[in-house]
């Protein structure tokens, strides 16, 4: 059995997992990362004791710690070498977990960890190729080859939001101009709804929202449900950048399943089935053997299942 | 020994190496395709044969014959799937070939070719993951990971070219508007070195090109050494264009090289100078981890070199 924890910026979540990846038990708590490194890996440690006890087992009953976190990540040293959301530079957790729990401890970064999980246990079960992507504030990427997170040269491949599609188009976060994730992501779909809000006044999607500020990522889908031109639009738009960026790494990968997750990925058939359609016109005919796009299956404990599953990347 | 084989829409050329993939011998002949296949392969199996002769060598020195073609390729059954260049479709070439010259034959696409052979016998040495560009006509590209070809889960992965970095731009001959290959290869290059001229009537590029149909890759860079604003203009949006697509790869792949063939890359470091500043700025600080740009050292012999060295692929 392994123990997965998804170490995140407001909560760490640990959980008990068989070798297939199936959750046994879940503990959950406050991250607060202002208490820094110590007392975070402190709690970290003391979940796991409260698992292995909760599960009546026994410190040799687990293989290993997995932790997935935000950020940039050295696998190899087991650190986090940089994460705003946890305060965290240079923090060698493998290490520091591993002296307090007495197991091995890899760590991973949190959007690969996802994919695993997505691939282990998921909806991408056993592909050969899959590519993650998480629909959020950004859009966030992981790619697994053959049950290995590909991390390229450097440990930080997949970070396919900041592809650009637009040149010279919306200034993004990251200070390139036009990247996919200021177009595709919730955030991007918010501003789509904001600007389409602004010049039509007459359009539902006032009524679904209430106000400007209110609007979200279901404001348009919702309005287009109502019969509402503006919604549809802002939808179409959304739909359009989405499979544009797919398509884009679809050339340049060719993998055999899209994975799609993160809150827009509720809609389901309603985002699925143009985006496929839109998918397809912007792809190469491959005979019939072109990506699949699927929705994620596993919700938020991908990341926990995927880091229970990276001892198996060192192994 | 190995025998390479660049099997081209113009010519065949084919060359015996050594393990190095350094080329002992080399012979060519013209394709000329409207042949058919059967007259293409027997022309191959007796350059095969001359090649061995001329050596002094017996057939069992030879290992395999490795055929690199343009177009769509099934490594696996050594067939041309479709290549408009040869006119084929679903040939069989490696058993035609392999019957012939009674040696294993194996076959890859010449793209992916040219970046075997800079991974062996190349700028790209020894590189553990590298992406080899090609600006010619289109974009060209091949991904290669620990010696191995980077495929796909269908055989087409690394068609870099197709990734639109504008949204809703200009038409590219594939269908989608805004493909890398409208803005930053040859043709790309050409297509903004006649915009620029036709707005810019005082452009010393008239003087270079002498007329607007003559201008070519080279007048906008020729223009810009004579001190023309304009000239200089046309190679600063082509490198910011050739730098967003790189960066855009870099961002999912992060390969250790970038390779940089074709015609262009003989304008050398007023090409690669600009351009590794421009990509410095569009790719994320990485810890001093950053693709490198290289341009490729093999020339017109990457395609056979690493033609000859398909055979590894396989073993």
């Amino acid at each position: 059995m392994y123990i997965g924890i998804d170490l995140g910026g407001t909560n760490i979540v640990a959980g008990l997992t068989d070798e297939q990846g199936h959750i046994l038990n879940k503990k959950s708590r406050r991250t607060q990362p202002q208490r820094g490194a110590d007392a975070i890996v402190d709690d970290m440690a003391s979940m796991c004791r409260e698992l292995i006890e909760l599960g009546g087992l026994a410190k040799q009953d687990i293989q290993w710690i997995g932790v997935g976190s935000p950020g940039t990540i050295d696998a190899e040293k087991g650190m986090i070498v940089f994460s705003g959301n946890l305060q965290l530079r240079n923090a060698p957790i493998a290490d520091m977990l591993s002296a307090r729990a007495a197991l091995p401890v890899y760590v991973g970064n949190d959007a690969n960890a996802a994919a695993l999980g997505e691939v282990y246990a998921g909806a991408a079960k056993d592909c050969s190729i899959a590519l993650m992507v998480t629909i959020g504030t950004g859009i966030g990427g992981g790619i697994v080859i053959d049950r290995r997170i590909y991390t390229g040269f450097n440990g930080m491949a997949g970070e396919i939001g900041h592809m650009v599609i637009m040149e010279g188009g919306r200034l993004c976060t990251c200070g390139r101009h036009g990247c996919w994730e200021a177009y595709a992501s919730a955030t991007g779909l918010i501003a789509l709804t904001r600007e389409s809000m602004q010049a039509h006044p007459e359009s539902a999607m006032w009524s679904v929202a209430g106000t400007l500020e209110n609007a979200g990522g279901r404001t348009s889908f919702d309005a287009m449900r109502l019969g509402d031109a503006s919604g549809k639009q802002v939808v179409d738009d959304f739909i359009r950048y989405f499979a544009c960026g797919l398509a884009n790494i679809t050339d340049v990968l060719q993998p055999e399943v899209i994975c799609i997750g993160g809150g827009v990925s509720h809609e389901g058939d309603a985002l699925l089935r143009p985006l496929q359609a839109r998918f397809e016109q912007e792809t190469f005919d491959t005979g019939g053997r072109n990506a699949k796009l699927i929705l994620a299956a596993l919700g938020n404990d991908a990341g926990l299942i995927g880091a229970a599953m990276l001892g198996h990347q060192a192994h």
